[in-house]
């Protein structure tokens, strides 16, 4: 046992969630202690793993008592350290709240433990032809309480909104240990706050999610893609606002540019989609039943921006090709060196001047930087990757996130605050903003127990 | 000047908002002691009109200086009470706050003052091809920063979703007279909490939405209406979750049983839609660009629910033959009797119970009494009318909402708690559900300013 601690606390929680869920020996605790980007590290005083609702509310009230702070992981697949323990917290980990319901076909929603992955998700709504709004590339690991507490986004938010959009009821444990419930599934509900609604996007410092009752979608028999080389920023903001209304399937509108799509040809050693170069790239995705290639080509026969750089696709196997002009960017501009990510919003009005303006504000800080940028149109949601910097040196991370919030964006569109970005939360919150959040925090959790290092300069 | 207030308040309010918009006299503040339904009624201590958010921020904090609460009030169409002045509180009228901006039609986002109707909304949206996703009788007066406040619904929640899926950004006065602002038009933004979010639904109590960013959605130039007569409630759920697979442009699936129908048809004169009755009646619109009617006949020809009763209509003049079926519900109710007015929601699978109880329960505490049921079946929120009920007699309410409660059902699906339904809010949300929101409200309104005779008990 771990000396730091005091041993009662571990021997009640070990009676808790018994002695094999108690983990307290860095052998099994370092896992819990670094996130996927492996920019954050820390040393977990301990990891205790309950089994459920009950069993969290224990632990929580447990630790709340012995005044030890606590970070509640999900799958670990946090990209701005918003589950790591970096100054000795305890983990208390969701991985076995895994249990999934029984689908309601007719709802169509679906009950989920927090621990639960997106993958087991989808594959539970899949027989009843039915699938999940969200859906990300760590779908293997990231768990629906974590993409709950977190507001996580993804391509598909044009269509279904982000994570919070399918939160159809939660069951959390606040930091008192008491436990909040409105998981009945009465599909509207205008009695009293919304907690749920606060605690999504919270990133776990006000409650720890242990059950969601999730909003299931159609999964689409029928699909269509297009990748468009446009002239400029402004025909893709025009194209994609008409795509939107004249295609009710419209379920993505990605944008990539040049630089980045000539790297991810080199990576992947494939031909560019055409010879010459265009100003934005874009690839819209219809999807539902029945033909959605005819619609799709219909409309863009029709549009002024699209040129003679336009390839539609209905087969499983084109529509992957096109996809993979965007897919790959990620892992293309991984191979190129490691790269600062950000992950960032503007208004729609201001994309094009935050395009013109990324590159010469990242060269004014590091000459020898370069900027590849790709993301979701319809939202003016940019990941932002800046290349040729130092790891440490976040000297062009703040000169973007300034620009972007001068420009009225977001400087966290999807990622949340975690520690990476506590710094500069300032940048788009006022003083009377942190101000109010500060006293929900504190309301909520007035020893500070949850999640401490997060969110909060 | 009223004697109950010191001079000094009144005279530093005119001075904020000018002499003309501070209305002590009682025949000028009638009006706004008493709501829509004429069952609330009070009188306000005095009325201040604030012209912009800074007008509001300095009336809020003057008034919170002098401990004087404060009841802000937007169109004055609450069912429930949740704006008016029972205890002599002040009214903070924000009628004033009317500016509507102009219309973003890339983003499909506008900037609307808390007092903008919705009808003005509306209006400003239609040149561009767009409408509002939430429509309501009452958009003449109705203003969006009540609707906001009270996360109003409607015919379009299962398209569009409610009025929280609708704001994209607020901006509000908070107790201490501190502005909080979110207005930029940031697509995503997961930087801290959701104080909008929270705010929204939250009936006054937390802060006074001053202004809001609000999306918009294509206004769908073709539309097409089934009316259909099925056997059963479960038919009815059956075909609806297969309509909302199959046709995307589904906006609305309203049901009504038939006596219902028969008061309507009496009321109004008219020749039920086939001469054999039917379990239940369900309402379908479809919307979109191009033909709506063809999808949805031949989606209704090969459901197995749909037997012989089925009417489907195109032509603006036969849509609305068949909608007046289901709309003019509540005037036939009315006409018949005063009738208590329950808006409540139950998961679907428990829809079918509801109904089957909802007569025996109301005859058990009242033999003479008669239940009209008619709602928004994709989400299971039933408006529940009794007559032949004494306007003071909450028993057969209460019957009917415990029954919701057991049934795993919401007490308040669209109408919010107001007065009207405080002391049934432990019905369905917990003690430590409770105890959450009033930390919330103390964090936030430490002094009990606003709005704070309504949702608590």
């Amino acid at each position: 046992l771990n000396r730091d601690v005091p041993d009662p606390l571990l021997l009640r929680l070990a009676g808790i969630v018994g002695p094999d869920h108690l983990l307290t020996d860095p052998d099994m605790t370092s896992g819990y202690g670094s996130d996927w980007t492996g920019r954050f590290r820390g040393s977990p005083r301990f990891v205790v793993r309950p089994a459920d609702t009950a069993e969290v509310a224990a632990v929580v009230a447990e630790c709340g008592a012995a005044g030890i702070p606590v970070v509640p992981q999900g799958g670990n697949t946090s990209l701005v350290g918003g589950a790591t323990p970096l100054h000795g917290e305890a983990v208390l980990s969701l991985g076995r709240l895994s249990e999934i319901g029984a689908v309601d076909p007719a709802g169509q929603e679906v009950l989920a433990g927090a621990g639960a992955t997106l993958a087991a998700l989808q594959d539970a709504a899949r027989p009843h032809g039915l699938r999940f709004g969200v859906d990300l590339a760590s779908r293997d690991s990231a768990t629906v309480g974590g993409m709950a507490a977190t507001n996580a986004g993804g391509i598909h938010v044009l269509r279904h909104g982000m994570m919070r959009a399918q939160v159809a009821g939660m069951e959390a444990v606040l930091a008192d240990g008491s436990v909040i419930s409105r998981l009945t599934g009465a599909g509207k509900d205008n009695t009293g706050y919304d907690l749920p609604n606060l605690l999504a996007g919270s990133e776990g410092t006000l409650g720890v999610i242990t059950r969601l009752r999730l909003r299931l979608v159609p999964d689409p028999s029928d699909r269509a893609v297009a990748l468009l080389g446009l002239r400029s920023v402004a025909d893709a903001l025009s194209l994609v606002g008409a795509a939107r209304a004249a295609l009710p399937g419209l379920e993505a509108a990605e944008a990539f540019f040049q630089d980045g799509l000539e790297l991810v040809c080199a990576h992947a050693g494939v031909a560019p989609p055409w010879p010459e170069a265009h100003a934005v790239y874009v690839l819209v995705e219809s999807a539902g039943t029945g033909d959605q290639l005819s619609p799709l080509a219909e409309f863009l026969a029709e549009r002024p921006e699209v040129g003679l750089a336009a390839a539609v696709a209905a087969e499983a196997r084109d529509r992957e090709r096109l996809w993979a002009y965007r897919e790959r960017h990620t892992e293309a501009v991984n191979a190129a060196g490691v790269p600062h990510k950000l992950d960032v919003a503007v208004p729609l009005a201001a994309l094009e001047e935050f395009l013109a303006r990324a590159n010469e504000t990242v060269s004014t800080v590091e000459p020898n930087a370069r900027v590849v940028t790709f993301g979701h149109l319809a939202e003016g949601n940019l990941h932002v990757n800046i290349l040729g910097l130092e790891p440490e040196d976040e000297r062009a991370d703040e000169a973007i996130l300034r620009l972007v919030a001068d420009l009225g964006g977001s400087i966290s569109a999807e990622h949340g605050i975690g520690v990476a970005k506590r710094r500069f939360l300032h940048l788009t919150r006022s003083a009377a903003d942190i101000a109010a959040m500060r006293a929900l925090k504190a309301a909520l959790d007035p020893r500070g127990i949850l999640n401490p290092g997060v969110i909060f300069p």
